[in-house]
C-alpha cells in the first residue's frame, strides 16, 4: 500500500544525534557523540528508596490518571528551584512537562503556522530544527559571537522576518557551550518587546557551572510578557525519567495545557512525584559539586587533549560549563564525510551541519566530555586529533 | 502583549473531560465522569517493590536517555502480552509510547495536513477529536450499531470523503461499551483495503472483559499493511505511569519515530523497565480476575440502578466490558445544560455532545461504573435517575 502521508513528513529524516546514537551502540568506541550526564552522577539508591516508599504510601494515587498541568507538588518544590535560577514563578505560573524538549514543541503547537519564521542561534539546539520541521516553521539563523547572539543581525532578523519565536539557549549553549553575556541578556529582551516577539529560553545546562559566577536568566529582565522558560532535570537527576517545567505567561499557559492534553495527557506521575522529594531532600545540592568537580576535570582533560593532539588551525570554545566543546576545522574538512574514519579507529562525535538551519558548518564538530572518563578522553581525542591532523 | 498563536489554536478549548475532572474534585460528589480504573486494583506494593529493586540494580542505565521506540525488554514482554489480544508482533515491528493516546497524536503528525479527512465513529473517544482539532483534521463521523459501524454508511463515506484514517475503538468502546462483531472487524478490514485507509484500531479496553469470548483484533484480519494496533496498560497496571505500546507496518513505524522524537524523546524509562517486570512476573494474571469480579459487580450494579430509578424513556447501552455506559435521553434533554444541576445533586457524569463531532448528542451521557462502589453507584444513580425523572 502506498501511504498518504502528509507532505512535510516525507521529507524529514530521524534527528541525527538519535541516528549515530544507534552506530556507537560498541562499547570499543569512545564515544563524545552524546549529550548525557555521567551515569555515576545518578543518585540511583536514593532514588529507588524514594519510589518504593512514596509507592507504598501513596501508590493509588500516584498509579492514577493525573492533572495535565502536573503533579502540584512537584509544583511546589519548583518555585525554589527556579527562584535559584532568578525565575520567578508560582504553582500556577508553570506545567510541568516530559522534558524540557517537550516545551518547544507544545509552543510550537501553540504558535506555528507552516511558514512562520522562528529565529534560532547558529548553530542552535539540532532536536529543535528537528521540531521546527514537524511543524513546518521556517528556522532562520542569527549569527553568534563569543558572548551569545549577534545583537544587530537579531535586531535585523527580527524586522526582516517579523518572527514569532525566538528560541535561545544562553547558557552553556548546545553545541557551542557558549554563554550569552548580561548585558545581551537584557537586550534580548528590549529586541523581543520592541518587535512583538516571544523568547524561549530553554536552559537546562545552567546548574553545570564549573567557573565564573551565575548570570540571571533572561526570564528575571521580563515584564512578564514576553518569556517562556523552559528547563529540566535530567543534568542534575536523570534524563530518563523525562521530568521538566515551562514557566509562560497564562495565556501561553493555557495554549500549552491545552496542546499537552493531545500529546500525553500528562507528564509520568511517580516520576513526577520521586523529583519532587528529590529536590525537597535536598539531594542535588549533596550530590552536585562532586559531580560537577568531575566534568570539570573532564573538560579540562578534553581541552588539554585538544592542545595536545589536534592541528593549531582547529578552533574550540572555551565554556565555563555545560556538556560541550565546539570545535571549527579548516575549511574543506567535511565532518560528516569523515565521521566513519573517525568510528574507525573508534571515535565518535556529533558532526556540526545538523545544528545549522542554513546547510552550511560542514567542518564544524560537537565534543561531549561529560560521559567518558579522562583516560578514555586522552584515548579518543587522540585518535581524534590524528585523523584531523592527517587531513589538515 | 498580543500573541500571534496559530490560528486554529484559537478556537480550541480543553478536552471537556478534563475540565470537568476539576469540577468534581470534592470527594462529596458521586462521580461517575472518569475514565478511570479502580485506584484499590493497582498492585502497589508489587510496583514499589519492582522499582527499586530495577533502580538498585540498573540504575545507571534506566536513568540515562533511551531509545526513541522503546525500551528492549519491554518490547519482548509486549510480544506474548499481544499475541493474547490476536496481534502478532516482533520487538521491531512496535513502538513504546507514552500511553495508548500518544498513538493517535503520533499517527496524525506523519499523516495529517489540514483538512485532511478522519473517519470517527459516531459517538467516538473526545480526546481523539481534541486531537484531530489541534492537527486541523476534519473528522467525519460513521453511524454506529450495537455491534459497531455501519458498514454501508463506512463505505459510502470512504467513497465520498477518500479519508486518509478511520479510527476505531471496536472493543468496549470509549463512549459506548459497544463492540465490534467478528464479521463486521473482518469487513472493514477489506473497505481499508479497497478504499485505500488506514485503521487505528485503539484497544485499551479489552481485557476488562466481563462476560462472553473474546474477540480477535481487527490487526488479526490485516496483511500486515492497513491496521496501526495501539493498546495501553493504563487500564490494568497503571494509567499514571503513561505506557502504551503501537503495532504498525515498518513505513509507518519510522514516521511514528520521526514524530516521536520531536514530541517527548522516549517514554519514561523507569517505568517502562517496571512494566516489562510487571508483566513477566504475571502480576496482571494474578490480580485481574479480582478486579474484573469488582467491575463486573459495578457494572451490574449501575445497570440495576438504571432500570430502578430512571424513566423507561431513557436507553442504555449493555456492555460485555470495559468502564462505560451510554445513555440515551429523551430529545430536548440537554444533559450540558442540566450539569450543573446535576453537581448540585452531589453526582457527576460526562455529557455526551463532545463525543460527536458534528454538534449532536446533546441528550446522550457517558457514565463510568468502575470508579465507584456499589453502595455509592445506588446512591449517585438514584439522584441522576431522579433529576432526569424531573424533566422527562
Amino acid at each position: 500500500m502506498e501511504y498518504r502521508f502528509a507532505t512535510h513528513m516525507t521529507t524529514i529524516t530521524g534527528n541525527a544525534i538519535r541516528e549515530i546514537f544507534k552506530l556507537v551502540g560498541n562499547p570499543e568506541i569512545i564515544s563524545f557523540a552524546g549529550g548525557m550526564p555521567s551515569a555515576e552522577s545518578f543518585a540511583k539508591h536514593e532514588i529507588a528508596d524514594i519510589y518504593k516508599e512514596l509507592l507504598d504510601e501513596k501508590g493509588e494515587s500516584l498509579l492514577q490518571y493525573g492533572a495535565t498541568d502536573g503533579y502540584y507538588p512537584l509544583k511546589v518544590a519548583m518555585v525554589p528551584f527556579l527562584a535559584d535560577k532568578g525565575v520567578t514563578a508560582t504553582e500556577d505560573g508553570m506545567m510541568i512537562v516530559s522534558g524540557s524538549q517537550q516545551s518547544i514543541d507544545l509552543m510550537c503547537r501553540a504558535f506555528i503556522e507552516p511558514g512562520d519564521v522562528v529565529l534560532v542561534e547558529r548553530p542552535t539546539y539540532l532536536a529543535v530544527l528537528h521540531i521546527l520541521a514537524t511543524h513546518q516553521a521556517k528556522p532562520v539563523g542569527v549569527e553568534m559571537q563569543d558572548d551569545g547572539v549577534d545583537l544587530a543581525d537579531l535586531e535585523e532578523k527580527m524586522r526582516a522576518h517579523r518572527p514569532k519565536i525566538l528560541y535561545l539557549v544562553p547558557t552553556f549553549q548546545n553545541p557551542t557551550g557558549r554563554t550569552m553575556s548580561l548585558e545581551k541578556r537584557k537586550a534580548v529582551v528590549a529586541l523581543a518587546k520592541k518587535y512583538g516577539v516571544v523568547i524561549i529560553e530553554d536552559d537546562p545546562y545552567r546548574d553545570l557551572r564549573y567557573r565564573g559566577e551565575a548570570l540571571p536568566a533572561i526570564h528575571s529582565f521580563d515584564d512578564g510578557a514576553h518569556v517562556v522558560y523552559s528547563t529540566s532535570v535530567s543534568k542534575i537527576i536523570s534524563p530518563g525519567m523525562r521530568v521538566g517545567v515551562v514557566v509562560a505567561p497564562p495565556e501561553i499557559l493555557r495554549k500549552l495545557n491545552i496542546a499537552k492534553q493531545a500529546v500525553d495527557v500528562h507528564t509520568n506521575l511517580p516520576a513526577q512525584a520521586v523529583i519532587a522529594e528529590v529536590l525537597n531532600r535536598g539531594i542535588v545540592e549533596k550530590r552536585l559539586p562532586a559531580v560537577l568537580e568531575e566534568y570539570k576535570v573532564r573538560m579540562h582533560a578534553m581541552l588539554e587533549a585538544l592542545g595536545k593532539y589536534f592541528p593549531q588551525e582547529v578552533k574550540c570554545t572555551q565554556p565555563d560549563g555545560g556538556l560541550f566543546i565546539w570545535l571549527e576545522l579548516p575549511e574543506g574538512i567535511d565532518t560528516t564525510a569523515i565521521f566513519p574514519q573517525a568510528v574507525e579507529r573508534n571515535v565518535a562525535y556529533v558532526p556540526g551541519a545538523p545544528f545549522f538551519c542554513d546547510g552550511t558548518g560542514q567542518n564544524t564538530m560537537r565534543l561531549n566530555f561529560s560521559a567518558s572518563n579522562i583516560e578514555r578522553i586522552d584515548r579518543g581525542m587522540a585518535a581524534l586529533g590524528g585523523l584531523i591532523g592527517e587531513l589538515v
